[in-house]
């Protein structure tokens, strides 16, 4: 459950990260951007704001805003009936992200996840300008540096009640109070 | 037929815009951007720079330099044999950009098409932080005020070859000398 308070604490946030990021955003998509604290109820450790441009049967983009040493918690995007899953693109826009996906754990790390359970730890950075895609039902998380970054989300349709998380604590649908 | 003095002469530009519009790129992305003159020879007014992010078999993403006054001629993306064809959403950047769909044409239009075969004049104008989706097969041509553009391109899989221009002396392969 997220607080009114801290709903417009992390939206005003968001705001100023896309200014230092120059990314130009309508009055109307101020109130549009999603806070997402994944139900933990820690969102300035555990969390991530969302703007998202466009999402239909097909296509969706995406802004995220990573605060200052945020996490966006361990998850993976699986097939649903049809749809063959989630495929996704992150590009870094602004400040630095650390992104970690299956694959042989990086010795040293430049950060470590907030609490939790996390299981995947190659780390792949991305620096402004740099990317990475994702193939659907790929198992990852990422966290930005103290600094905080923006990164562009390109993919499929996005189903976020689909999403499933490593750790069994977490729900994706928010609940602001 | 673009000589190598204008392909690299566009290409400078485009990374000018690029900064213009603190969009970040690498170097190697730099050598990526492809300058397109639709066959005609007259790239100034008529052509466009483009980055292409990503392009998979479901998704695609890039970045559209339309320098001053340059516009993308008249086109669509039909459906490829089980392909539904190309949905895009132009994100506007910097700079405005004017968009023609089929419609009601609009009056008092912003600008007029260079040289060719046009035939929506229904406008949308594109200031920053703007956008609009087309569907599948829509006709559409677009062009940039004397300030020049960047625009995101959110769609699915671009297949540049099956584009249908309304001027049939356009061809989309670029040929460099």
């Amino acid at each position: 459950m997220i607080s009114r308070e801290i709903f417009n604490e992390a939206q005003k946030k968001a705001v100023e990260y896309f200014d230092k990021a120059h990314i130009a955003i309508t009055e109307e998509e101020i109130n549009k951007i999603e806070v997402a604290d994944f139900g933990l109820g820690d969102l300035w450790n555990t969390g991530l704001e969302i703007l998202t441009y466009v999402n239909t049967e097909r296509v969706c983009a995406k802004e995220l805003v990573v605060l200052p040493n945020q996490t966006c918690p361990e998850h993976r995007h699986p097939a649903i009936g049809d749809y063959a899953g989630k495929e996704e693109t992150f590009r870094c826009r602004y400040g630095i992200i650390y992104l970690y996906v299956d694959g042989e754990p990086t010795r040293k790390r430049a950060v470590d996840p907030p609490n939790g359970k996390y299981t995947v730890f190659h780390e792949i950075v991305l620096n402004e300008g740099q990317q990475y895609t994702l193939k659907p039902n790929t198992k990852h998380w990422f966290k930005a540096g103290p600094a905080g970054a923006v990164i562009s989300e390109f993919s499929t349709s996005s189903y976020d009640e689909g999403d499933i998380f490593t750790d069994e604590n977490i729900t994706r649908a928010p609940e602001v109070d």
